[in-house]
């Protein structure tokens, strides 16, 4: 069995975008391929594909695919068509910042003189050195971030933030996978991350397959085990991170909130492409998926019915609750985000 | 369909002990009876019956049961046959109090002279006390804690601490079931509360039937919904009350950090039977239970096969982090608790 190391989440493959479909994990590793926009828009809605930087390559590659199928010779045609999918695809998620950075590069791209054909191909090569970038960018992330983990150390990661959250590496696993190959021997603590289950079903699987340590606990006992002193430190991705907030999977404030009453470092990996640091943009949507996601699982109703639901997806943490950020770019502390000193990279 | 109020948990039936089978709500609300002691333990392992003072009683019964079998008149073997029950009994869960508690005041009648038949039926006796007295502690608790709470008011409650958790009423949602027999519009938000998820099939169940408007969240939500200012006040439940700490549902400790986090306050509604202030008591013991409540739902496996799991049923809250405990006597603040100035009822 390959390591999740030589696996892509993402990949554009003969002009189609090919990705491993998440929501069968961790029973299959199956793997779908879509040939238009509108089938990548709803697999990101529904999450075959998930984590803020895995989303936002996959958008940059639904452009790719409408570029590639356009049929027009006239430029102003092509990019009305390219506006449509952008909207399209904007519109499958809301709170992953990565998704909106990804699209306004494609259509930057997409502005560069050229026929339709010829911006088709500059949209699809720059796709495809988002997924190369993307990689390189972890393994940086995680050079920087294992730099802070000692051997012997157990952190604790919440919803998925590894290799299938990202094209490949991980944000939050990265470190942990980097000082692991650099001999240091690292347990993880995964929370259960419900409703989507994704700590279970997907940073189990990624861990298991890498044999890194890895023991599982329902999300609220993460508090229990910061207090009893088995956490060194603690590592989360983000979907949107702007000079007030953290968004992250709901449940990462109150993780936060236990490793500062326990003095246990909370530390944020994510690429700077994650980051949103203009004035005026500090306040984050926070989507509300179905109730669905709650009531059942696994198809079976756990909830009477006739129950209302809530069902926020993210949650927003102070960023001076974050001990620091680790990026691309380096480790960087909370006040250097909200000065608004970090930029998002090439 | 009756209102909870209306109905039991746990009741002495003919000189059996009939339950609600809590390990088939929301689904099936169907009566279990059970006519040996050795059952009467093996229920409360298994969480037929659960939540601290319920466990109480239900331990009481189960010595009335093995004291009812009993076929000896001399009265050492009578006491080492309700001793070997004892023991049996305390031995099904080791972190709600009030198990401990109900089996020494048990013992304590047992102390008393006579026969053992007659005495048999005195400890048949201070169990129906002990029912019934429970439903007037609730009662009571309902009257103090509704106190609290203002028309409009929306309260966060984790786990559940209802009517199904006691005889009837519920400890941590008596408050709310008072004020709204007091004409105030309360609404709960109830967390589901993994792994067993008590919130999602009885907490919802329960308030449901009763027309208690309830909005279920996953347990991760919780401190979002109460820093965006959804919540007036948090009110759970203990399994143990000490001078240092709350035993209660794990999942509870993050909770008191989000409510103390953004000045909401975190109520703490329990009999005085769950109190146990003694000095030199300030430790509890965590149940740790099996890997198969996280790892599988309703029979689905969840996570892969070979993951390690820590399930602690419970966590510990500082007392530090109480606002008050509601108990049977009055509204109590933290320094009584630390103090040891409260003592368990009669």
């Amino acid at each position: 069995m390959k390591p999740m190391s030589e696996l892509r989440t993402i990949e554009w493959v003969g002009n189609k975008v090919r990705m491993i479909d998440q929501t069968r994990l961790p029973y299959h590793l199956a793997l779908v391929t879509f040939s238009n926009y509108r089938q990548v828009a709803r697999a990101i809605k529904e999450m075959v594909v998930r984590g803020a930087p895995a989303i936002g390559v996959a958008a940059a590659m639904g452009l790719a695919l409408a570029a590639d199928a356009s049929r027009t010779k006239k430029r102003d045609r092509f990019m009305r068509e390219l506006s449509t999918a952008a909207e399209a695809l904007k519109q499958s998620r809301p709170t992953a910042w990565n998704l909106f950075w990804a699209i306004d590069r494609v259509m930057q791209v997409a502005e560069t003189a050229g026929e339709p054909n010829e911006i088709a191909d500059r949209i699809i090569a720059e796709a495809k050195r988002m997924a190369e970038y993307d990689v390189e960018t972890n393994r940086r992330i995680g050079e920087f971030g294992s730099a802070l983990l000692k051997d012997g150390d157990q952190v604790l990661t919440h919803c998925n933030a590894g290799t299938l959250a990202t094209v490949s590496y991980g944000t939050a696993l990265a470190p942990i996978r980097t000082a692991m190959n650099q001999g240091k021997m690292v347990r993880v603590i995964a929370t259960e991350t419900r409703p989507r289950l994704q700590g279970a079903k997907l940073t189990s699987y990624e861990l298991l397959r890498d044999r890194i340590p890895v023991t599982l606990i329902v999300d609220g006992a993460a508090g229990y085990v910061i207090k009893t002193g088995k956490v060194s430190a603690v590592i989360v991705g983000a979907d949107r991170v702007t000079r007030k907030f953290v968004a992250n999977k709901v449940g990462t404030y109150m993780i936060a909130l236990a490793a500062q009453a326990n003095h246990v470092p909370f530390y944020v990996a994510a690429p700077s492409s994650t980051f949103d640091l203009r004035t005026g943009h500090e306040d984050v949507e926070i989507e509300e998926r179905s109730a669905q996601e709650v009531t059942h699982i696994e198809g079976k109703r756990i909830a009477p019915k006739g129950i209302n639901v809530f069902n926020p997806a993210f949650d927003l943490t102070p960023v001076e609750l974050v001990t620091s950020f680790i990026t691309e770019k380096g480790v960087v502390g909370p006040e250097m985000v909200m000065a608004g000193s970090l930029q998002p990279g090439t």
